[in-house]
């Protein structure tokens, strides 16, 4: 990712509430989406995740550490469904190579990247309470806390976005205060372009629009640059300085050369990687969506600087996607439009066609686990927010609760970082390409006789080499003449002079070819914040039925919901373990995860309990199944139940988690549950 | 894993090369093992591992790091391989709760657990160059090299152990020289019995056996301890101090709650976690055997201290495995015994089933993905090596080249983890249990007048209260009986006396039902190195033919192989592409991972390099594959080819990667290769 203001979640300019469209399957030709469904619930939501343990503060029991979560059985399941699934798309579907690089790493690999002078946020102190806060992050919430209360006084229904509670209240003073019009065009365009401003800069507007914690009302300083990695000292004499990294992109670079090699010497290539990366946060608030310690999959695609072309982008040019450009942003605005990533690239709005490629395919990635679509879109950085050596940048914006937050970032980052390692280490890290057609030359070239050069000349012998081969090709010309006609004159800085003669030297016409291309490869680089997809996926899922408001459902696709299948027997008794077994193990067998549920409730509460972890389906056994080997099949969203012999739900259910077949199909082959069996919802 | 001394490698005393058997695939079912193999060559080994990249020491082209290693593509995919394979035989065979928990720990938790104090190494100083050794390697070394010395002069033909090259240089010098036969004994007793060493006792051992550094042959100063955690700052203020984690298991301890719920409050049952740790050791020199960041897979199987017994111990008990005791290694000796683990529980050898369960669930495990059953061993801690709250510890050690390496750690941790963790936070980490039979129970009970006793003792009341309640029930009944002739006296600490009548208290025969136990479980831990499995799994796969000595063959089987095809087409021609896209595509329906080589060296060049990847099946495409839609089938280990038509090809590939066949009925299926397609191996 881009060094320098890192992550950052563009502001929420317009809150406005999106429809939730729920999903059902990646398929998306399932039945009817449940329209009754209530709106989405933000501390509902949040007490679900907690309950259920999707994550949870890290060190709770301690009284936890802000910015550290740790994941429970269905976060870490869902978290795992969804790398295969980043896996199948991007390193196996691609062929890219996949690395596995250490977090740890000595400090002059950063001093080198440039992460050491400049990976750092400004951070703000409060003058009495002595309390770190963000530079951008205050400027942020102030002037949108003062354009909600704008709002609210001018009797429009918007609520001020928060963070979470504390702010909230806080926020709440300051609300209802009618703004001049200049002022809110003013405080809009500001927001629009936060992430453009240097340090200086966001003091500036500190002091001009007196912007002060909100927490305490108190001023701030001065901003001050804090370096976000975290620092230690590798080895038992603490001399050798380490860093945890705050990327994985580093570890493919430093391999460059071996990975070239296993790729047999060709680019394109790509590398990627799935790891733990760590930013020491200056105040971490908004739950997963900005941690300290984060999962990230990273892609570095080495291609020819001269040629930026894609083989597969013509698969993709069709394809519309939401962009957001440079311009607008400058301008002020946050309008985005609508176009094929073909037209994007044809007009120059995406630089080349390998990162209108990427663009794609990561907006495939993220629709097909889930992410709705009309909530997702690409954000390109303005000239300042982006690093100096990059081409062009764009985010996926994903929209959540807290507004639009960065979830991949998709970078040319041209030769920046080969170049800079080559450099400082003397390894060459460029590719040798075999010319097709080599590129011939003629010159003239001087053809020395050294016996007689030194006999004559001796310790000037090299004075005179260097002049002669110093000389431009009309000198040399000129030179070939003279000595045609018998001798020629050179002279020396000094003054002196040499008369050389074709016993010594010749000036003759010669022919060069030159066979090999050698260059350091440009790279594009999309890079997942697995985490922030996860969460803004969650939200993206979760609603609850006009039925039971106090319950949420989690649409969460099949390919990466926790546990495909729970198995429901009808209670605890012995007489139901051999289907239970049996079941689970053809489950098993078929690749599908399963999990049983057979503690002392209703079945009503138990399907409740798993709409809530996202499971899809639901198999219950009763007193019916062990006479007739039927068992009934429940799909989450919808809450159907239909009936079938073991066998034929076993293999309808396979499909349906393998996106075989859709609900719908599943309904064709399997009767309605006609409610003989005595299962209660 | 335990504190204090950790992951050392049992010294080798007495190296003996073991037959290498040659493992074809998980079934072992193949056809006859490769006999001519040419035996173990480590040097070819280590060149060839990273020659194709399976790792390399990280930040190479900056000099490197002791102890940092990246995994380029065939070592992350073999990685992979191992973890879901990990993940299948654990996780979801046993059902485990899986967890995802944070590498950045307050130091609050390590400093509950007892790490802050006692996770270190003992370390010594060369007292001229300053350099640092770990004072227990400095001990088996040396005297390794002295017992090799002693065996060369004996005629003997064993070389020393060595673990690098430097080393190796520096220990020729020590070598024949004849020791006395006491003094032989005395040095493998030493050596037997190394982890049970304290520091002082190590530092003794230097100055009595004039042990020296072997790089300087400097004299070493005291044993001090050096703590293994990475130290860091968590936040912007520098006030929090944290560390690296060294091992997954506090962050499950810290969700016991969360997790119990989630297990809807019954034990046992187990959680699980996968994910990267650290150690700052001293002086890393093995390889991957001993490196400061690795991956971990662990496993927390909480249990009721009063049953440990497993209710799936039936289905393991007669299997037998290879057990190297306390009481023998503590007697100086290192003789194994292969005892089933029913028997080796029965008999105490063992401490209880789980233990004995979880030893032979990774015993199958590392059987299944390709370790020699020959060259793996389960060595039970000695009394000072186990951490002093552990009830009973097993390490699963492989033997390599440098000797036999722990790998899984498999310790009865009791309830300590638990209880400190409790004890510091005042949060109960306990189970509590609904009792299926209330345990009743009577007693005397005395009941009071509250109203007259106040009125009649006033302040004093207070005091009595306590005397009478204080009481046992001999003495109550002593009481009831004075009260029921109308009254009776009792005597305060200091000599006070009070005299009660029933108006003021009453002795009760009164009925208890206790119908909750309240305990905290203990803690049985399974703890994988995952780094130095995939290391040993690599050197009990490595061999070469007798008819290429220079090439290596991986015979890795097909569950763990990195790529389990190669698509080999007979030239880059495009008229193959088409073939090579069908074959492709269909093979990643099936699910089998493949890559293409369509590099331009003959076919025999292009097998070779594969062998050395590991990858068991190739399929070759020639002229003959256009018109006749045949391809040719290639076993790695045989170098045996098949033929057949392309869909028959795929599905047999297919079972045999899943392991539902083995070569031996692939060969019935496909008629052997006659040699009319133009194929050279």
């Amino acid at each position: 990712m881009r060094l320098g203001p890192i992550l950052r979640s563009f502001p929420h300019i317009r809150p406005r509430s999106y429809p939730l469209v729920h999903r059902r399957h990646s398929s998306d030709m399932a039945s009817v989406v449940n329209k009754t469904a209530h709106p989405f619930d933000k501390a509902r939501f949040d007490a679900t995740l907690n309950r259920r343990f999707f994550y949870a503060p890290a060190f709770e029991i301690y009284g936890g550490v802000a910015g550290l979560y740790d994941y429970g059985p269905p976060g870490s399941a869902l978290q795992a469904n969804i790398i295969d699934q980043w896996r199948k798309h991007f390193i196996i579907e691609e062929g890219m190579l996949e690395l596995d690089t250490t977090i740890m790493t000595p400090s002059a690999v950063f001093e080198t990247s440039g992460h050491v002078a400049r990976f750092a946020d400004w951070m703000v102190k409060d003058t009495k309470t002595g309390d770190v806060l963000r530079a951008d992050h205050l400027v942020k919430n102030v002037l949108e806390n003062r354009l909600a209360g704008d709002r609210a006084a001018r009797g429009l229904a918007a609520a001020p976005p928060v963070e979470d509670k504390k702010r909230k209240k806080k926020a709440g003073k300051a609300t209802t205060l009618k703004l001049d019009d200049e002022v809110v065009k003013e405080y809009e365009t500001i927001l629009a372009q936060l992430d453009n401003y240097t340090g200086p800069e966001l003091g500036e507007l500190c002091r001009k629009h007196k912007l002060t914690n909100p927490d305490t009302d108190n001023e701030v300083g001065e901003p001050q640059q804090f370096n976000l990695m975290f620092q230690s000292s590798i080895g038992p004499t603490g001399q050798h300085k380490g860093y945890l990294r705050p990327e994985t992109a580093q570890g493919h670079f430093l391999n460059f050369n071996r990975l070239l090699d296993y790729n047999n010497g060709r680019v394109p290539f790509a590398s990627a990687q799935i790891g733990r990366s760590f930013r020491n946060e200056i105040s971490p608030r908004a739950g997963l969506l900005r941690v300290r310690e984060f999962t990230m999959a990273e892609i570095e695609h080495y291609v020819d600087p001269d040629d930026k072309s894609h083989p597969r982008f013509k698969e993709v040019r069709d394809i519309a996607i939401v962009l957001l450009d440079r311009d607008v942003q400058e301008a002020g605005s946050s309008e985005t439009k609508v176009m094929s990533v073909g037209e994007a690239v044809d007009k120059g709005i995406i630089a080349n066609e390998t990162l209108g490629y990427f663009i794609v395919r990561i907006y495939l990635f993220l629709v097909n686990i889930g992410i709705n679509p009309k909530r997702l879109r690409f954000r390109q950085h303005m000239a300042n927010e982006m690093a100096h050596y990059a081409t062009d940048c764009w985010d996926a914006e994903i929209h959540n609760a807290t507004g639009w937050t960065e979830c991949v970032g998709c970078a040319d980052r041209a030769a920046y970082d080969l170049s800079v390692h080559s450099a400082k280490t003397g390894q060459p890290l460029v590719v040798r390409q075999a010319l097709k057609e080599p590129i011939v030359t003629e010159k003239e070239t001087p053809e020395w006789n050294k016996k007689n050069l030194g006999k004559l000349f001796k310790k000037d012998a090299a004075v005179i080499t260097q002049l002669v081969e110093a000389l431009d090709e009309p000198s040399l010309l000129k030179l070939k003449g003279e000595l045609a006609q018998g001798s020629t004159v050179v002279k020396s800085e000094d003054g002196k002079e040499f008369t050389l003669t074709p016993e010594v030297v010749t000036i003759e016409r010669k022919v060069f070819k030159q066979s090999i291309r050698e260059f350091t490869p440009n790279v594009i680089e999309p890079s997942f914040g697995l985490g922030r997809i996860l969460y803004t996926l969650l939200e993206h899922s979760f609603w609850s039925r006009e039925s039971d408001v106090e319950r949420g459902v989690l649409s969460l696709p099949p390919v990466v919901a926790p546990t495909k299948v729970l198995i429901v027997p009808l209670s605890a008794r012995e007489e139901f373990d051999p289907l239970v077994q049996e079941i689970s193990a053809k489950l098993r067998k078929a690749g599908v995860f399963s999990r049983v549920d057979d503690s002392n409730t209703s079945i009503g509460k138990r399907y409740a309990r798993n709409d809530e972890l996202g499971t899809p389906f639901g198999l219950t056994i009763d007193f019916a199944s062990i006479p007739n080997r039927t068992v009934t099949l429940r799909e989450r969203d919808t809450t159907d139940q239909r009936i079938g012999s073991i066998d034929e739900v076993i293999a309808t259910v396979t499909e349906l988690v393998d996106g075989t077949i859709d609900w719908e199909e599943a309904c064709q082959r399997l009767p309605a549950y006609d409610g003989v069996q005595a299962v209660a919802e």
